[in-house]
């Protein structure tokens, strides 16, 4: 089944969210087949880092990062360990919004919290590389999406890319970033200001950011794209709290 | 008060210099906001991974690596340990290039240095993120002065760029390259060629290239763009002397 | 003697394949460059953090993966330790794509593999840096080259791209990709799927890909790019196998 894409004159921007890293080649290569199957679409490296493997933690990410990008933006998404394997890849429309991706887990919160969703199935990939579907499945559909071309999948229903088994909101840290800073899969909407958090057997108290608190204190806040935060006032949270991808915090007498 | 650019026609060039790292989401967001509202410009990163808070060794290498680029380029400047509290905005026009950033510090060499030089302070920022004024407050003022827009800022005395405890020359390393070389804050022309430094306790000779010295010896000279580096041809200088962000040097009999 | 480059409207992308490293200023004055010679042209990052140094490394990496890329594809490849010194800067016509670097063998697997062949070898540059030919000498000749500007150097035998001395196939790792994938220099078409590779003491069997093997298990595989790489299906190759840049393996019984 075909299915038109509605935005009309197609993209003015895709956005890369992937695990390549910008190291090696991976990036390059996937910016090479856009700039040739979209040339007239700019590309923005959103996440180039995302943790290997972790797809429930990028999961938690797109939502809250993807949210100020405008209507028709195409997100290519890909955090990928099956690579090569059986799960399929689909095509999501979320709140005017299209991502791209295998569908591992990675659009289940997207999918809980979109007010708006479409999905479609990608069909079965043809003769392409079995370890790169980033550049040899995903981009060229993106490519197509942007240029203002249809959905060339099935549609299926948006269930499958729910997660049921995965809460609303992941109470562990997701991504540390250069200056040390501890992103978590919590959104700050979800936590009352007033809370002391619990995290490597420490109460850490919230602020509204790092020159509110003296230097070297700790503390959490909402940071600039709406997710629960650990931070240090000019120092690391993560070498200050002992923090690591996937370090777990918990509410005050929360287990 | 309003003040005209007066390049006319806005900027060919947009360069970003900041601490944000390629990691994560944050040149990614920036480069996003740019792409919105100056989708014609040009985005160049210079400088991703300037050393977090490191304020004075960035403001080293401003000048001796903007030179290079042409008047009306626009340089998003953002190393910012105070984001969220009091430190004021600035716009800075230095030889014909525009400059945007917080006013901790950053400016303070190029303000030295520079010919011709005007300054404007930005209003407070209104709602937006504490904590992330390099999207939210600089990449739009960035934006549409590489539009050819108007300052919205109030004209100040260019004296609040200064720092008069700073010198003018910076005798410590301010960064690391990949390759290991060690760019210090210190202008080649400010030191004769015959200068043997003193750095880490050893003896350090001038050359002009890698190649002019035997493999795996230490050598300083007059980088590509003018400041004094310490290297080893075919080694890594930091390994070999010891060297990290912040060690001191000295010029014979100095102290 | 000059040379009309025979695309007649030039390229319409360059592709950077370098040792830069994303970090520091260099690959975005390189940028800078081009923006400022060719501004209508893409440029695509392909690699930026080739290892240092390592010529034969990067040498097998260029033609697996130059190959996808369109005629006309401009290449500006620099590993070049010997900045500075009397190697002298070639450009390289190999089967419709240009290729722009210094030769110091970084050129000689594309030669080998190579159809159709010219080579032109730069005239001594003239009042640039001693350290940054990338930027000074061979970008000005990368965007020249793009915007359909003729060659401007002597048409050189392409013998002089040779190394002898080096095989067909590099039986080593020449680069560790972000998920701990050892990419070798050897081309997959030069062994039989059913070779059982000997690496740091331990035999290693060929799968298609990730999914296809427990998770944990190496194996080798032939990359995406038709180049043998070790890898561990939800783990790192290098961690698992001990591997590291320089790490050689053989043919069973071979030595």
């Amino acid at each position: 089944m075909e299915h038109k894409n509605n935005t009309g004159c197609g993209a003015n921007l895709i956005v890369l969210f992937t695990d390549f890293g910008l190291e090696g080649p991976y990036i390059g290569q996937v910016q090479a087949v856009l700039q040739q199957q979209a040339p007239a679409i700019p590309v923005i490296n959103l996440f180039s880092d995302l943790v290997p493997f972790d797809i429930q933690g990028a999961a938690c990410l797109l939502p809250a990062y993807a949210a100020a990008f405008p209507a028709a933006t195409v997100f290519l998404c890909v955090v990928d360990p099956g690579v090569g394997g059986a799960r399929p890849g689909v095509v999501v429309q979320a709140d005017g919004r299209w991502y791209i991706g295998p569908n591992e887990g990675l659009f289940a919160r997207l999918a809980r919290q979109a007010g708006k969703l479409e999905c479609w199935q990608l069909p079965k990939p043809g003769d392409v590389s079995a370890s790169f579907h980033g550049r040899d499945v995903f981009a060229p559909v993106a490519a197509r999406l942007a240029r203002g071309g249809d959905v060339s999948g099935e549609s299926v229903p948006v269930s499958c890319l729910e997660r049921t088994d995965w809460p609303d909101d992941l109470f562990r840290v997701v991504y540390i970033d250069r200056f040390g800073n501890a992103i978590t899969g919590v959104r700050a909407s979800a936590v009352a200001e007033d809370v002391v958090l619990q995290v490597a057997g420490q109460p850490v108290k919230r602020a509204r950011t790092f020159s509110d608190v003296p230097a070297g204190d700790a503390f959490w806040y909402a940071n600039a794209n709406g997710l629960v935060e650990f931070a240090v006032n000019r120092g690391r949270a993560d070498v200050e709290l002992q923090l690591n991808t996937g370090t777990a915090f918990k509410l005050p007498g929360g287990e």
